[in-house]
């Protein structure tokens, strides 16, 4: 048999689990040499060996290659790879989706206690045991977490990881804490509350955020450089001011240097502009030039200035963190390679072994699309993959493996006369004439919305009445999707994200049509949603489309900033609560010089008596969902210094500190968010032109697709040996494919795979000749001790002949 | 003799200026080719000819090939280029120092009138008859200059040149309007005034503001795609604002269609937030949601969008505009050598020539940096200039020529004991120990200010007293500035942009203690000034040193952008005056929405009567002056819309119209400014990064340096051939060079010419595999029909020997 079931592996891994291969060894049956924990056979014999623990050293190995192929997806650094089988069920333990879960939703817990807590949001208020209690369990939760990463990891490597050492001492100092809170029946000023999200942050699932953060702090160094230079002028313009302005007493944001410094810092952000001008200015019409000269070199260049730099370090960082990933990944497929490969043949990885790691690595993969994957890496035609043929195990892992359609229409079998009608109803939504007459009732339909709500009075409830062209527009629609659904077919239609939107607006309004016939309130939003059918026009455009299209690609990563952001926010948020809660409220500043602003006095206006309010103390931190609005308002800078003001005037000038720290912040994160855009948007730009590709073209754009042809015989080699060598018994996926063969009648079938294009393909055809550079420069450098803990494996060729000859 | 004097030119130009030789061909001296009005002798023989004529016609070539020069330098189409020894003459008398100074002066004339004009600024009112009188002369001298063009250009190129065309109209548009105000004597409602910028960009001098407004017309599609995606988003959130919150009667912001859609327009520039959020956020705090949301995807992304197009077309247009600029010099380049070349060596340009060619391209350039510039030129040394020589005349054209110093210092003649006492002074400026004892005096001199300032008590008149810390710093900088003079010489000392800053700081401060002394009051801002020393300490870290010599750099740029910006300023200043002037007074909007901010009342508190001013009266536009502040108040945008607000409850609802045009107007402006910082600064960068070159070092920062060593000989040669065969009179440079020569001693001396980096040389270095494809693709689709009308010049090859053979 080709595959040999007693070929025995290059290397044997976890020492102690093969206990039995060990035995063997010592009593002189072959010839092994352990190097770093791993038994490397030395003699080239294949004597026959018990099948059951050879059997066993290969399960073995195939788990450890999944497992490093899964390092390499996740990008965990090879130091906090398992070591031993002891190591390796606290690893399994702590790696699969039930552990993340409850990793996410117990840091999840702790943070959503700070609504319960003492400055509560009101209807959510906990006794102080009932929350105390709460975080002692989700904390011992987050102990034992750390207990199983301490045994997987092993005392000396846990201690090593900083971010593992960090919560470590963040939980014990929060233990402490709530211990003391339990005992005391009251919170204290509990400002480490902040450092919460670092549980948050840890999650496996949150790994996207903590690149954020990676990515903010690596280019924090160049942006506090240009923000001193930034303050630095901004202090040199104090003086300057307090020198020119400070003689008129009616300015009084000039009157002292500190006032001098807080009114430049806050024009910085353009919120008290131009009033901050004005008392000078009408004294004196040429002090507008001071202004002038302070915004154009602070707000139009040296802010930009910060945004470039920022920009620049992103730019250089993306690729590098492409270049690490790639490095990474391919060093956990030359590891994993190694593992699969056996003595017999030290080269190449035999579907039987391939099947056997992908149990591991996908374990829910049916047999049929692990062996198609096979099929799709093996270019070659041989009956052994390569090395270079794994290095492509990445691109073609997440693969939708589907038989290839051999008719054009879904409705190619059904009979004549159906099949004409459904020909017809195809040409038709196909025809340009279709699309623009759609175009058209869509344009007439956001007319009509404009002209209709234009004509309402205002206070009449908008939403209880159905005007009639809104059902025969809703009608078109409904058309419309059941024209495009029965001459498309439903798996072609809905595989564009276009018609999944159309369809979902479209079905939405008729369930808020149903929700009004029947009165149902809380749906009447759905109503309101109606004008987002408008959007259909922008697909008219090209350049639309891409932009659409890039914002969608942009989601994923734009939501998982939005995170970071809520990340900090949430710290800030609990800081203010603890200084701020409770300090701002009616009528409370009236002796600063925001005092309107928090003002809500009834005035008599003629015979009528109004309340006039002035809102701001709206803006408090008196619960955690009111100082995220708040901290919201704060981020978008305008008139942040009333509500700054406001709450300093009742507290000490030292709160000035917080606010402006919040801004700076937020102003990195913004300048990142900024970058960010920029960047996505450029590489997208330059990536299309680079080749000549139209760019998200809905015709165009399906992704990358591999294709892979089984013949008949083939496909029962493969069923005879996943069902007598492999002995698996979960074959339905294999058998349906072979009958799905016979019942073609043709000698084979072609299989497709697809899957979306992600960012880094992009980038692999971006810098394809870079890349080649990279693995090169990667392959020379390649043996260093510090890297990996299986040295030899780094450099594969070495190990390989040293051992066998 | 080498360069023979009976060379005849390859190529003969202008044909009536040729008279001379014309006559002698039809005698059948000669046989030429008339070709596209250019003669082109057919005949190789080369028979003594009438010295004078020839002569002549070599003058008439040289002036033609420096005017081809002048054309590619400047950028000027070849259509443009005079045809006749008439146009020539126009063409002169318009492309002169002079004639661009009457043009610019012109142009600022007729824009500064509006200061004078009715609304006029207070102090420069003129009667009408004074401004319409100056104002028909103005209009008279741009008709003067248009006619001159039309009689260079010809009438057929005049009105197919567009920009001419609108001047033309323009222009007659005004002298109408200038008869009828100077003949009604009072001016009517002259809105055409805002068009007056369109003389000033046509200025010779404000190419830089052309070019400009180009960029920003190229930008201008994608700008507008992203901007009405951009507002269809506002009008679905209007719509739905509408829908959700006009049942509030408390909610001013919402309660129409309109209010809905000029607030969600303000909001936009979030100059409204969070005001237009409060009544809604009052009454149901989940309503903050709709406001988030609108701002997370119009501002922080859509705004986003339009940056990343806007940078990504400016990226590609700046690239595209550097090709087309360096292939239009390499042709003007070609046309010139052509016209260089004479019959008998039809593939070189002697120093001859070359010297007469720079007799016109730079009048005033001394006979020994011709000389020179040839040298540099002639880098295979032979005698005569190749084309791909002569291809790098733009590289070498605005070299300074100096000869070589042969000693180290300055101070290397000087007796030893001084030379002793120099050598100390120069190795303690340049050792790092006096360098940072500056820094250290700077950062506390720096604290001193700051305590200082913080210490006054505020209405003291700062200004008048001088404290002793303050003498006593500025000693210490004095004493460094004649430390590093002496030390350093002052040739090497100037020639660093830094130490001239220092310089002029320093000098300045002295000034201002004089100032000071003597009581002079005006003078007293250079006391204020003195902060800036702190300026200083931003040399200590590279990063600074690069951004603050980028921000040098980029300061010409800048300006003319700010330039763009002010004539839009201007257009819109005219209609601002035109329609809202005297509009806006103390309590003018009582009835509006934003009566506070106009509001001036005198309030009793306590028993002192105090005004309460609004002030935002001041924000008018009354007359030119007072409009350029409110437009720049707008251009920063913050509270933008209490301006709008003011005057459209005096005047009409179109009134907003003009706001939000100029929102979006400075927006475009805006943009493309940032995406210029951004270019700019992420180029540097990348340039520094390619090139592996400490960028703005300034030890390494030297510019562009050529070198060419001149032995004894050939000067004497030199001086030889200007004397007698070119029989130039004025040689003193030559002959100083020769004296320099022999008082050396040495056999030759090296002459370093030397000149400022610029971007295209920078381009030149970043597009250097690049430009060899254009430069091919040049060369092969060089011979287009339309492109010049000296058509045979294009492919030089293949017109020289047709007309040789």
């Amino acid at each position: 048999m080709a595959d040999g079931d007693d070929d025995v592996p290059l290397i044997l891994t976890w020492d102690d689990a093969n206990s039995g291969l060990m035995e063997e060894e010592e009593n002189g049956v072959g010839n092994y040499d352990i190097v770093n924990n791993v038994i490397i056979p030395t003699s080239g014999t294949a004597e026959p060996r018990p099948q059951n623990s050879l059997r066993q050293s290969w399960e073995m190995n195939y788990q450890e290659a999944a497992i490093y192929l899964q390092e390499g997806e996740n990008n965990d650094k090879f130091f906090t790879h398992p070591r031993s089988a002891h190591a390796l069920s606290a690893y399994l333990f702590a790696h699969n989706h039930l552990f993340y879960m409850m990793e996410l939703l117990t840091a999840v817990l702790l943070m959503l206690l700070s609504l319960a807590e003492a400055p509560a949001v009101p209807f959510l208020r906990l006794d102080v045991y009932v929350h105390a209690t709460l975080e002692l369990l989700a904390l011992a939760m987050v102990a034992f977490e750390l207990c199983m990463k301490l045994r997987w990891l092993g005392f000396h490597t846990f201690i090593r990881h900083k971010r593992t050492m960090v919560k470590t001492s963040v939980l014990f100092l929060q233990f402490i804490e709530a211990i003391v809170v339990l005992v005391r029946q009251t919170s204290h000023l509990r400002i480490t509350r902040a450092l919460r999200p670092i549980f948050l942050v840890d999650c496996r699932y949150c790994g996207a955020v903590r690149r954020n953060l990676r990515q903010i702090f690596q280019s924090l160094p160049p942006f506090i450089d240009i923000l001193l230079l930034l303050l630095f002028f901004m202090v040199i313009f104090a003086i300057l001011g307090f020198c020119l302005f400070s003689s008129n007493t009616a300015d009084p944001y000039f009157n002292t240097l500190e006032n001098s410094i807080v009114s430049l810092f806050v024009l910085l952000t353009t919120a008290n502009f131009p009033d901050v001008m004005m008392p000078a200015y009408s004294k004196n019409r040429w002090s507008c030039i001071f202004f002038i000269v302070y915004l154009s070199i602070e707000l139009y260049f040296i802010m930009n200035l910060l945004l470039a730099v920022v920009f620049d370090t992103f730019n250089g960082v993306e690729k590098m963190k492409f270049k690490s990933l790639l490095l990474h990944k391919r060093s956990a497929i030359e590891h994993a390679f190694q593992l699969l490969v056996s003595r017999q043949r030290p080269d190449g990885v035999s579907l039987k072994q391939f099947d056997g790691l992908m149990r591991f690595y996908r374990p829910r993969m049916a047999a049929r699309d692990r062996f198609l994957t096979f099929k799709a890496l093996n270019r070659s035609g041989a009956t052994m993959l390569s090395l270079p043929d794994f290095y492509k195990f990445y691109e073609v892992i997440g693969l939708k493996w589907k038989a290839r359609r051999s008719g054009e229409y879904w409705f190619d079998e059904l009979p004549r006369t159906a099949f004409l009608i459904f020909k017809g109803i195809n040409l038709l939504v196909k025809s340009k004439a279709f699309q623009y007459a759609m175009y058209l009732v869509v344009a007439i339909n956001g007319i009509w919305i404009l002209v209709e709500t234009n004509m309402l009075n205002d206070g009449v409830s908008w939403t209880r009445v159905v005007p009639w062209s809104y059902i025969v527009f809703l009608t078109i629609y409904g058309v419309e999707v059941l024209l495009k659904i029965t001459g498309l077919g439903p798996m072609t239609y809905f595989s564009l994200g276009w018609n999944l939107f159309d369809f979902s607006v479209t079905v939405f309004a008729f369930l808020g049509l149903i929700a009004l016939a029947f009165d149902m309130e809380p749906f009447y939003f759905i109503v309101v949603l109606r004008p987002l059918q408008l959007l259909r026009l922008f697909k008219i455009k090209q350049r639309y489309r891409n932009v659409l299209d890039t914002m969608f690609e942009l989601f994923p990563r734009m939501a998982s900033l939005g995170l970071t952001l809520i990340i900090f926010y949430y710290s800030f948020a609990i800081v203010g609560m603890e200084f701020f809660a409770g300090v701002v409220y009616p009528n409370c500043c009236n002796t600063s010089t925001v005092a309107d602003a928090y003002r809500q006095i009834n005035v008599t206006v003629g015979n009528r008596t109004v309340l006039e309010e002035g809102y701001y103390y709206l803006n408090n931190f008196n619960n955690i969902l009111s100082s995220f609005v708040t901290l919201f308002e704060l981020t978008v800078v305008n008139n942040w210094y009333i509500t700054m003001e406001g709450i300093t005037s009742q507290t000490a000038h030292l709160s000035r500190l917080y606010f402006m720290t919040f801004y700076i912040v937020t102003m990195v994160v913004m300048t990142i968010i900024v970058a960010f855009i920029l960047d996505a948007f450029v590489f997208r730009m330059n990536y299309s032109r680079k080749n000549r590709e139209p760019l998200g073209d809905p015709e165009e754009e399906k992704g990358i697709v591999f294709e892979t042809e089984v013949s008949q015989t083939e496909a029962l080699q493969t069923l005879d040996l996943y069902r007598h060598t492999l002995r698996i018994t979960n074959l339905s996926s294999l058998q349906s494919m072979y009958a799905a063969l016979e019942r073609s009648g043709q000698p084979s079938l072609i299989f497709v795979g697809r899957r979306s294009r992600t960012k880094s393909d992009l980038s692999m055809k971006m810098y394809e000749e870079e890349i080649q550079e990279w693995y090169e420069e990667f392959s020379r450098t390649n043996l260093q001790p510090d890297e990996t803990f299986h040295q030899s494996l780094n450099s594969p060729e070495v190990s390989t002949t040293d051992s066998i000859n």
